[in-house]
């Protein structure tokens, strides 16, 4: 039916080739990189599959058999604490005829059995038992495969690649000793709490990345000092006081680390190296301690071996899909995970001293709710971007000067794919 | 893995061309008009976004800053009021980062502010204002991105083309005569309601551009006289009676209309230009005036320069999405906009004299009650054809003798494919 | 934009033909069998297009103008019993403009009208009637579409090539003795009802197909031995009881059936014919009579001819996609028919004597208990299975020694699909 001269269109994938080739620096990416099939399946294997994503706190998993469940695009990974203490991560499958093992988001377990025909697995992932077998069934070549998993103090990071990045090691010397003090490994959970976005995961991000759009967040802003990226020169007489009084706020703050004896270089590295990142320390206004209405405490109970609680803000920003705020007196840690082109799910988890007890050291409602209203907001913001990325009246604009953060995590991405082209 | 002489299958695109270069007259169109993801993109590519679209009576945007947004597909579009009193369109898009600007149906502005980060729009479309910018920016290049739009009489349309058709000129120089005593521009909004569609947008017209069906509609035939397409020697003695009523009230409305000095001509162009259009002056049954039983009135207050209550319905058609009936005592006006391959929606807006008051000089339930009933009905009988289209026993059928303006839309659809393919 | 060198990747049908060809027997099917689009479009076409497919029981539709609607992917098939009596099968698709006919489940029609234009045909596909043609038009043209239908003994099943594999005579010929003696035609239908399965219909079939889960079904396991595919050197001391139970019940039925003249053997043909099927005469365990607790009847009146209630259980599969309980006081007939890739619709009927009556000879609830209980159970695993195969970390697994009946259903079905390559 079809005329033989006809020029063949170019397949989805080389369409994407050229729009990750042509990126144009220093503005928004172009309407694909939200809405197609294809770019979403790109970003699962070149991004989800293949780097290391923060998943869980292995504050979650305190004990042998503690597991919880996660889902990365049509992945699931169980990452469960083995009987040595260490935690593990499994794909979610059965060996046997592919039935999902652990459907829940979290629970305990002995053994790992399937729902279906009953093969049994222990935590350290290798087939224990197989009923109905022929005498020439070797149930070692049967375990449970295997995905790379990391604890970097009380942070777990998996990675579903063959070869996961060997950059990790690096990055984890440099952040290891300023997350050392807060111990998380050894908090409490006191909750968590899953978010469904209306948006590509790299709307959320982008989002998380930049503070151009921190109007909108009245319960989150009283805590910071609203000076992000101004040089000295751009602070205006209107400015003045509150330019002092940061000042002042910041070199209390490295009078306080430094008491401590503890490192004070902030770090930004974000499109800069594989495991791309920057660690802040921000004073925080008003009393400096929490996000209580002017910066007072939420928790009675400081972290780990934190003495002070005017101890600022450990703000942590991993590519591609976390980050984290670590307190004097509670830690709050995000994961996004891509769920379909245009939706993704940020998992929020708020972590506080073992010992703190809810009602008596800490308010649940008071500790939370900067966050989930901060969550909330930012859910309609990333839902109205998707939706006008949709539309084809969409043209990319350019960054203004305080969305650096966000041409940075844009130029990691887009390098990830380049390299996966190459 | 793959054979190097397979005939590689003809690409999507290509067996759309076929389909539409082998369309047989006559009769109804392949499955694939109503079902394949193709088809639907090249309709809101060749159709929606090359035509004339009507979208909103202007008496919905009475005054400056007053605004609808309007679904086309993707496309989101701003009509909002200028401050020079002149409809405008816009792209409903930022164009800093893309957010969608104004998420509601309609409302009133002052600016168009964009949620996400404050940029600043004028109603005319000029950025007014961007924070944290670098000097070297140039608002004057981040207007919204305009959408031809105009005001015919009353009846907003746009295009979503660069270039829209001429042809619109022509078309509205013949209409304006005919539609000009309504003054639609100065109604009152009675009331609007979206219809959700279970069927593909051609499906919608198709069932209003015939009355084969109307037997399904009781509350509408009673104003009417069921001869549609009748020839003088197609009436039997039993129909005599009713013929002759017929012809009486043809010669009343002729009479009326001239003393009023407004053209008489129908016109019917329905697939013999771009604009395809049909209007036609329909004498009713009864008391001859309206939709309430009987041919009876539903509002006391006449429509602009009436002066007459039976003054029939006009009757317009216009191609690819709309219909409109004007009577002595109120306007009803149609839109169809589809939502997917197999949805779509249908806008029913009723208006009035603007001094008209609900409760006193119309009962709202009884402005409404025909097309109300007359939608649903459709509705049902749209969505089992989209049912049984999908199917793969379908196979088209002949139109029969009262089916001639299906065919004439159909035609005129499949012209604008034929075009866009050359 | 694109590299001329570029290598095509294969096309998504040159993929499933790899698939298909390099299927490895002894383990679980790849993954796309049960998830990609391409795997589901081929099974629509090349099984359920192409083979005889279990839609209904006859007793479904008793009286000239009963009809049932059978959905099969986007077909929808009326099967209805014409005024001699028989049962015919039509495409649910009016001749005009593609109109669903008939959209509920089942119902009694004299003729069967359009709603759309009132086309009207007879329970015999001829058109009888359509308003507004010209002169020229021949109703002998616009006969519903048929599809072949058989009634066997009973069951009755369709099939929608143009030519419907001939191999059914000679199935139908041997089971037709074997199910005679319960008279199904004649049968009550006591209940129906469908389950939704979140699951590709493949999976839904292989779970029906083998016994190793049956752990998970406590209700139903009680009725039968525990024996499935075991030789008579499986037998432990401990089983050995049971086996000599097993024995002796298996005598007796014997013996039964053979004073009922009624033929004895079972057939195992599941892959080695093109209507694959395999009928087996199970004793039952305890009373021997049927699904009650400690094997007693669930119905007081026996079925059709038979007169004794140790009449064990005539299983029949059916290959792609049905499978039947014959007992002596109800028989139990499943269906499974695909709606999507990941999901499919399993329809269960009840039958009993037509003269038994509900709440005097059988308590509905008690009659449906182990198969709702048994569907329910099933439903979770299949689910469970299709989220698993879904995942990316998903490998075929090795069947276990009692998963032959799998095997045989996926040999058939992939030896149809080779075929259908040829």
């Amino acid at each position: 039916m079809t005329a033989q001269t006809a020029v063949p269109a170019p397949a989805a994938h080389e369409v994407v080739d050229d729009l990750v080739r042509g990126r144009v620096a220093g503005q928004s990416l172009e309407a694909p990189f939200y809405t197609s099939e294809e770019v979403y399946r790109r970003d699962l294997d070149v991004i989800f599959a293949r780097n290391w994503i923060f998943v869980a706190a292995a504050a979650e998993i305190p004990e042998p058999g503690d597991y919880v469940t996660v889902d990365v695009g049509e992945y699931s990974v169980i990452v469960v604490r083995d009987d040595d203490e260490q935690v593990r991560a499994f794909h979610n499958v059965c060996r046997h005829r592919g039935s999902r093992l652990l459907p829940e988001r979290q629970g305990a377990v002995g053994n790992i059995v399937c729902p279906y025909h009953r093969w049994t697995y222990g935590v350290d992932g290798r087939l224990r038992f197989a009923e109905s077998q022929p005498a020439t069934f070797d149930t070692t070549c049967f375990s449970l495969r295997p995905v790379h998993v990391r604890d970097l103090a009380g942070l777990v990071f998996i990675c579903l690649a063959e070869q996961a990045p060997q950059d990790f090691d690096a990055v984890a010397e440099v952040l290891e000793p300023h997350l050392r003090p807060y111990e998380l490994g050894k908090a409490k959970v006191a909750a968590t709490y899953d978010l469904a976005e209306a948006g590509n995961w790299k709307l959320v991000m982008e989002n998380n990345r930049e503070c151009y759009h921190c109007d909108g967040h009245p319960e989150l802003i009283t805590a910071y000092f609203p000076l992000f990226a101004y040089e000295a020169e751009d602070i205006t007489p209107r400015l003045k006081p509150l330019y002092d009084r940061y000042v002042k706020a910041a070199e209390a703050l490295e009078k306080i680390r430094a008491a401590h004896g503890l490192p004070l270089t902030d770090h930004r590295e974000l499109d800069t190296r594989v495991v791309g990142f920057q660690l802040s320390h921000l004073p925080l206004d008003g009393e400096g301690k929490s996000f209580a209405p002017n910066g007072g405490a939420v928790c009675r109970t400081l972290m780990g071996q934190v003495q002070d609680a005017a101890f600022g803000d450990l703000s942590l920003h991993l590519q591609p899909n976390s980050w984290f705020h670590l307190l004097s007196d509670h830690a709050v840690v995000f994961s996004v995970l891509p769920t379909s082109t245009g939706t993704s799910t940020l998992r929020t988890t708020w972590l506080v001293h073992p010992a703190a007890v809810e009602g008596v050291d800490y308010d649940l409602d008071a500790l939370t709710a900067v966050w989930r209203a901060t969550n909330d907001q930012d859910r309609a913001l990333v839902a109205g971007t998707q939706a006008g990325c949709s539309d084809p009246g969409y043209v990319p604009g350019p960054y203004s000067m305080v969305e650096d953060d966000v041409e940075a995590f844009v130029n990691w991405y887009v390098t990830r794919l380049r390299e996966a082209i190459a």
